[in-house]
């Protein structure tokens, strides 16, 4: 297999679409680094697995030799809501995009490599822009394609207002692969109409058209839905290693495959056949295939050695088998005249509530230390120490500390 | 009646439409002088008195004392074609907006008060403007809202391209209101949708919304279609006094009351009541009616001495009073061997060509000094002078000269 054949292969696994194919192609046999955009919300970001995707995608092309611009559109969210109807969308000052950009840094540079990233903001550019320049921008697509857009489409169909600027931020973020000389852009699916602005104000403005590689929104753990902070579907990428691991083992069989596309750069799809062949045939458990993605996805987040513990810690709890020692410890504070079970599992997290933990214990569900624990009355005081464990999968070490 | 009343019968007088009365009359009784916007294309002019139903009005608020504002639009002017497509349309350098400002004042002065003039640029607040604050005022309408004015919603549904920055148009015309705090927006009734956008960029700027007043479009000579240069139906406020006379004698009875309506200061609504009244009890001939509006418009260009100098000329040639030498005297280049009659008709611009000058001349039409003349093979020589008429109202005083 070919040099090109093998980095066309990495680029487009797991991509939604890629306009055009020929044309990456034969940028990429230019072979100077390329220089691959994409563009990130200004505001505030706390990121899950889901939105790695993206990341993943762009470490892809580092790892390639190519040059990935993080984009942050500040420039839009410093204007605000320029209607004034939405009070609660202040716009965002300089100190703001700056302490933002902190914490995206903090967070994205766990999948990308720093090297070979240029962090640019928008205003840059935009900021220096006149009215004059603006309008000419303006001329540049028209009312009928603009209203083509889904979002656009269904709002002018329901009779619910556009404000006129609305039409020029996908200008905006097109103009941004202008100013950043993109050749290639990056971007969810449901971004694809705004990727597609970069290409057409590339070409008016002398540059060869971008190519435009979506790629798809990650299912959440429940495999239905995409993920989400508000469906509580996620996995935060700021989650303690052992909270990384519970929750990738207890995912679907079938989303496990679409995980391991999406978010493994270890397992190539051709060992993916493989895993899938050896499952079919009994030869290898799915729960092994799920504790590879965990101990990576662990890795990625919290090193090799936090992975190893946390799986370790799974294992002993979950399997009986290991040190729960090495399970991380989490601090729980109660009052100095100690809690009942009950209480404290809901305190703890381990239920939903003191009625759902009673229940819990009721059912012989409880454990303590890895043993059946049923004892309804025992005070836990300030200074305990131990694995609690309800069900197979929820479990936590914890110390109590007077509060 | 009130002070009150008759300035707003004056400024109601041949109005289309006024946005709102009560706002004007309000405004009104403040006892300070009106801030009166109208916009001027900044592409050269060449006025007919059609253009000047607008002026008109301005002149009338002048003369109630309020200030007037002949704002140029030259910012979208200086911009030209941004989509690229018009290649026709050049942009206008400022030297160019500064000469055609300087036409529109050779010619509006005519009609409007220097002194209670304000000529402004809009370039002078659009130049400076950013990006930035253009989205703002782009946030400030609706896609919706601006697909309802009537050329955009007719190409929108004819499926024609609407390039998106022509939506920003209107509202920089509607801005200009809030930037030179308008009390009273002036216009075509094509315009109204523009002078609407003015009312509501001023109340969110803060500003009290500005009162519009659109005028109809001027009937041309034929009395149907709109005057307009390429129809040939109008009368070019430039044109000689014998021509506006001439033309304005030729016009319908029932135009003549459109005409005295929006282009006569000097005959009120009562007056003109009157001269109805008189025409159809056989008290006045209308033809004497006409003379009087000719008189007037005639004067406005050329002033008084010039306009009774063509009023006794059209006398003299066409109803065989009074004397000839008082119309003005055409110089016409000869050759030095001269011209026969149907050459120097055509020559002259009595006749289209020498063809129809010599039917004419068959048709006995054509009279030397006020005599019958038919002598097809006469030459005239440089040094002639006379008077020369082809039909009853087709007549010039030309002397000949050697080219």
């Amino acid at each position: 297999m070919s040099d090109l054949q093998q980095a066309l292969d990495i680029i487009g696994r797991g991509a939604e679409e890629i306009l055009k194919p020929d044309e990456l192609a034969a940028r990429l046999k230019l072979g100077r680094p390329l220089r691959i955009k994409a563009g990130f919300d200004p505001t505030a970001p706390d990121l899950h697995i889901g939105h790695t995707v993206l990341l993943n995608k762009m470490r892809q092309f580092q790892d390639l030799g190519h040059q990935v611009i993080f984009l942050i559109g500040d420039f839009t969210g410093m204007i605000g809501d320029p209607t004034g109807k939405n009070v609660t969308r202040k716009p965002l000052t300089r100190d703001d995009v700056l302490a933002n950009a902190q914490t995206y840094a903090d967070q994205v540079f766990k999948v990308l490599d720093k090297a070979r990233t240029e962090v640019r903001f928008n205003s840059e550019w935009f900021g220096q822009m006149s009215a004059v320049d603006m309008i000419k921008l303006a001329a540049q697509h028209t009312v009928a394609r603009m209203l083509e857009r889904d979002d656009f489409a269904k709002r002018y169909a329901g009779q619910q207002p556009i404000a006129i600027h609305e039409f020029l931020y996908p200008l905006v973020q097109g103009y941004d692969s202008v100013a950043l000389k993109a050749d290639v852009e990056l971007g969810g699916t449901d971004q694809k109409f705004n990727l597609l602005m970069g290409r057409g104000l590339q070409e008016h403005f002398g540059q060869p058209p971008q190519i435009v590689l979506t790629m798809p929104l990650l299912e959440g753990l429940d495999g239905v839905n995409k993920m989400s902070k508000s469906l509580g579907n996620y996995i935060g990428i700021n989650e303690p290693a052992i909270d990384i691991v519970t929750k990738t083992l207890k995912i679907g069989d079938e989303l496990l495959w679409r995980w391991f596309e999406l978010l493994s750069f270890e397992v190539s799809l051709a060992e993916m056949a493989r895993m899938k062949q050896d499952i079919a045939s009994g030869q290898l458990n799915p729960r092994d295939a799920k504790l590879r993605l965990a101990r990576e996805l662990a890795a990625r987040f919290h090193g090799a050695a936090e992975a190893e513990k946390a799986i370790a810690g799974w294992n002993a709890v979950v399997r009986g088998e290991g040190d729960t020692s090495l399970l991380p410890q989490a601090l729980v504070t109660v009052p100095a005249e100690g809690l009942r079970i009950a209480a404290l599992l809901a305190v703890a997290g381990l239920a939903a509530s003191n009625s759902e933990a009673s229940r819990k214990l009721k059912e012989k569900a409880v454990r303590l230390d890895g043993e059946l624990f049923d004892d309804a009355q025992r005070l836990f005081m300030p200074g305990f120490e131990g694995v609690l464990q309800v069900g197979k999968r929820n479990f936590a070490r914890i110390k109590l500390i007077a509060g």
